[in-house]
């Protein structure tokens, strides 16, 4: 009986780990159309799959909770980290939807610092998912935590700046409009890394 | 002692029935407004009484669930849902203060069609608080929970045109900054069906 | 043995309670740079050290609630109360920030007097926090809980005034799109002192 029970337990992992490599290919998609800021509708569509996947495991992951009597981690906890990886993506998606809706014809300097923060940010997040499994190995999670919230942080200082630079410019208030909710969107997907980076901590911590 | 728990089982439905339809009174309405343009603040103020209606039944559900020892669904499902239908009356209320406060004086076109989809939403979630007592009849819920998807993408496809459609304009940025929200809450209030959706497709799932 | 579990149990309210008392602290900071809007680059400094002191205080609690086995009230609540008093430094702290990043040069009527509303609300909830421990007092409980959504109902009427007269004036839309969001701010920041009064009133409720 015991034996039935551990496939399901690493399932779980898995599909965290699916989750969160998906999240980096989003991080990474949206990171390169910035640089080379050409077929946005083609890199929007791209995205929407993206997106669509991480809402197929996010369903699979909640699914198995339902029909799981005994989790490994608590169910809380399952759909805590779940739900803040998906949120990720939305956060990327929503940003590129934006683009194209908005037609932004270029992207702005500040934008491109944020992009290569999230693809950090995402690559952290997927490091701590995989030592999501090993609760001895403390001090690793805790570095790559620390480093999280050291890019949170970051994305902060860019993001603060980048608006008070639109505000200051005497822009058109359509272009402030649209690059500040873009710059926001940006921003809240570097803050859900960090809220899944404060999930595995604390999974880790009461397990440990 | 069993017969005790029955009613007050019973109870929780009959709340979340009487909160499904306060929804769809309330899509009705916003609906009614859109269709003919008059009296806001006459429709604000029966506005603000189906949501004063509506937080009084989630308080009322929030009560049972802190004085019921065995639930019928699960504790932290009741909340969900009862936050789920509660955030749909907010959003279509949202909407509604909105036009009054903004002194919006005609809908634009693209926002009778979102209205159209709220009230068919509002009604397929009607239907699907209604099945929730029957777990056995999964085969409906599924076709009902389909329906809310398919609704969900519609509004999303009708919403993203008529951003579009405001930002190509060229038009004052104060009719943008109006407008861009209006959307937002209309499409809001349709996502919060589909949430409640799969929250009683989660719930069926795990009493099947 | 059950001496050991005491002093724990008590600790978790005098957490909260420390928290609460920031809350104040914030609030009453965000009041004093309203009534004498000077310095502001300064306040927002003062504030971030406040925020970051609330983070701290709420990591601690969530670090509590990991490694306590058995907690004076559910696990959720905790959970709640902590998100919410710690939402409510957030909306403070997220204003001061705009004042400062968009050169806010002077303040609005309106924003006093939700600031004012803002410190009578976090003292309601610092009352509220104090009185968690008194299950039995419930009259004083549910008297203040009135109080704050009295207050609550207040904001709101002050914040539409504000929010109308805005767009009414003609105004420029860059500062539309500033005030409209520092007023929501200074709104939602009430609203989760609102949040936290619920949570405490079903937290006694379920204790009683």
């Amino acid at each position: 009986m015991r034996l039935k029970l551990i496939p399901r337990e690493e399932k779980f992992f898995d599909l965290f780990e699916q989750q969160a490599e998906n999240v980096v290919l989003g991080a990474k998609l949206i990171k390169e159309l910035f640089d080379d800021y050409r077929e946005v509708e083609q890199a929007a569509m791209k995205m929407s799959r993206i997106e669509h996947e991480g809402d197929e495991i996010a369903h699979q992951i909640a699914e198995k909770v339902s029909l799981t009597f005994i989790t490994p981690i608590d169910r809380e906890d399952i759909h805590a980290l779940a739900s803040a990886l998906d949120d990720i993506l939305d956060f990327i998606n929503a940003t590129v939807v934006r683009l194209d809706l908005y037609k932004v014809s270029s992207v702005r300097d500040d934008a491109h610092r944020m992009t290569n923060i999230i693809v950090l940010a995402a690559e952290e997040t997927l490091e701590l998912v995989r030592e999501l499994q090993n609760y001895k190995k403390h001090g690793v999670i805790k570095k790559r935590w620390v480093e999280i919230h050291r890019l949170e942080n970051e994305g902060d200082t860019v993001v603060r700046a980048a608006i008070a630079k639109l505000f200051e410019q005497g822009q058109d208030p359509i272009e402030v409009i649209k690059w500040k909710e873009i710059y926001e969107h940006l921003e809240t997907a570097i803050d859900k890394c960090e809220d899944a980076a404060n999930i595995i901590e604390q999974v880790v911590l009461k397990n440990a």
